[in-house]
């Protein structure tokens, strides 16, 4: 029996619909904000993905090649496609750029629980603007696009200056270094690693400063940095909003692109898995010929959400079935086709079963039975069953239909 | 510069309003009918594909290796997967299933005006049902989607009996390059190739059949079928329910997998790629390790759908901009917030520049300006400006947001 590729899924409808709630949800608050949304496509150039990251990512991605030879890969994030968007056909258009986008990426890994080959983010950049409340802007709209969603989270911002000013006098290679033991947190490995170095002073620094959980605690360890009037109005706008958030110094993602902010948000059911957004303040458009370009955006892992919220049933849809005998038939079909244009999800019988069939199995699925025979043919009418209430009505065509949409909840 | 992957397309916003409002229609019809949403993964396993269609298929088709070393395809169409799906997941759900889909294909040849290596469809397939009824039902709900989307078109119907019944004695190869000249309507290819091999009658015979608009001729030249009644009974179901199509028994499309009714719709404004819809009455799930499964559906080139609609301008959408002074943007900020709280697309001023340029850029992409400033800030109003009007007044926050919302077009 043929199967999905290992480490995708197949929806069913009542998740799909599960889904495209939260998806709609998301959508909503960025329509708000005035962010619109745009479409890359599926797969890029491969080069796209390596100019920033490295050949190192070729691993981590699927990789084929076009009918011309050039090497393509399934896009691993969105960000990279966006700003290449943006330099090809943003160019022009008035600054700031609002956009979001929702869409599937792939990674080529060894399948774990909660992580799939092929995921879903949710993202958004703001391109063409620098400054603090921009920043402040991206924060808030991600705190508002989670809310939304109903799980519970909590918001980590740091800012690259507070590590990059105490590694300013250490050479790249063991920057990355370091910069890979304080993204996991493994304060015992960085020891280990500094220590054997004489960098002791720099080790108890970089640990003093990622407890911090204030700015003049940072500040003291820091020392006066170009970056500190900025930093100061982002964390005020924030705080006069009414944001929670943890201010966290020991945040070093991706810092070989992000070029200020950074912040990532955690959800708080999803044991060690549970960081459902990224993002910050980046430069990317001149890697790809543009000119260089301020941004600011983050990604939500969608799928991840979805597991944070746990299994919720799907929104219940009310639903219309019609049973009818032969004679029935022709009147049935023009009763459905004027249920459905009333907007009510109405399901024809297709069985050719008896009416008692018809019916058992419309009492399990539907929430109305529209019973249709040589008598509601002759007469125009229809029977209208409540499948809840078992109340049987007999009833002309509007009647039915205000009878059932009156009772939809809105 | 790099650039998108040739054959792809980005879209930006105005482009992608249009194309998801076109989507929503199509989704609502789908929804009212009955048939919910599934999805599959983007790529599958290479055979899923070529069980049905042979080797020749690999060399249209992005095809690449997954980490096991196994042949893995980007999509080239959703029937195959869903029912891969169905055969996986879907077995023992009560039947018959609705199901839809609106996901991205791929192919892999070379580029023309309104085919892209990266292409759209959405699609329907009723699946567990094998009888007229259900037939029709998915042509009903094809010319519904299709009306919805505001494009003209003309719908086609035929039956793989009424050309089948002619070839029953002919040998399998050359049934399928009599097909592939029927397909193509080239008759004069066809008879070149039937009247050396002495099969003039055959000829005339094929071709007086594409040229019959009604049962009765067909049944002339095809002599009674045993699928006579089922057919009469589809049309006849079609004729009561008022459907405009034209009986074309020419129809040859996909004899390897269409086991019955076949159709096509046209579009009337695309030129000589006009086809926007093919279906059928089909069984694959045997194929993929089921059982065998009657099922029937279609699907609808949505790109196609997009360019025969036209350039339309998207739908306007109502918005606010929030200019403000920098002794009024702590205020401004809770503006906005309650300004979204009520639904509405409120943009925030990001340029930090004086009001009269923040108004002079509003003035071109807002139709509400909310002028905010020290006076603002102190009494807890807002300063609503309708830049269409060019009427000023100072409101109340919540006098504000109705009088926007109260503009708003439902």
């Amino acid at each position: 029996m043929l199967q999905k590729p290992r480490g995708t899924r197949d929806f069913l409808p009542d998740e799909m619909e599960q889904r495209r709630e939260i998806e709609g949800r998301m959508r909503e608050v960025a329509r708000r904000w005035g962010y619109r949304e745009i479409c890359t496509p599926e797969f890029e150039e491969l080069e796209l993905f390596t100019i920033r990251s490295g050949e190192g990512i070729i691993q981590e991605m699927y990789v084929f090649e076009d009918k011309g030879g050039r090497p393509m890969a399934l896009r691993p994030e969105l960000t990279a496609p966006v700003l290449r968007m943006y330099v090809n056909e943003g160019k022009t258009l008035p600054k700031p750029l609002r956009w979001y986008y929702f869409a599937d990426c792939f990674r080529y890994e060894r399948p774990q629980k909660g992580r799939y080959r092929q995921f879903w983010q949710f993202g958004v950049e703001l391109i063409g603007v620098d400054s603090a409340l921009a920043e402040a802007e991206v924060i808030m709209l991600a705190e508002e696009i989670l809310s939304s969603t109903g799980i519970s989270f909590s918001i980590h911002i740091g800012h690259l200056a507070f590590v990059r000013s105490l590694l300013s006098e250490i050479p790249e290679q063991e920057q990355k270094r370091i910069r890979m033991f304080l993204d996991k947190r493994d304060f015992d490995g960085l020891s280990e690693y500094l220590t054997p170095k004489g960098w002791d002073d720099l080790c108890t620094s970089l640990i003093r400063l990622t407890s911090c959980r204030n700015l003049n605690d940072v500040f003291a360890i820091t020392g006066d940095l170009p970056e500190k009037a900025r930093i100061e109005e982002l964390f005020s706008i924030l705080d006069k909003t009414g944001i929670l958030y943890t201010l966290d110094p020991g945040i070093a993602r991706g810092l070989d692109y992000y070029t200020g902010m950074v912040f990532e948000i955690f959800a708080q059911n999803l044991g060690t898995e549970n960081q459902v957004l990224g993002g910050g303040t980046y430069r990317l458009a001149h890697l790809f010929g543009g000119e260089d370009t301020p941004s600011c955006g983050f990604a939500i892992g969608f799928d991840r959400v979805m597991v944070a919220r746990g299994d919720l049933a799907p929104p219940h849809r009310l639903m219309a079935g019609i049973a009818y005998t032969p004679e029935g038939r022709d009147w049935a079909l023009m009763v459905a086709r004027e249920f459905r244009a009333a907007g009510i999800r109405t399901e024809f019988d297709l069985s050719e079963r008896s009416l008692t069939q018809q019916l058992s199995r419309l009492s399990k699925s539907a929430d109305y039975a529209l019973i249709i025979g040589e008598r509601e043919r002759e007469n125009s009418c229809v029977t209208l069953k409540n499948l809840r209430s078992g109340i049987q009505q007999e009833l002309t065509l509007p009647e039915a239909i205000r009878e059932v949409t009156g009772s939809e909840p809105r």
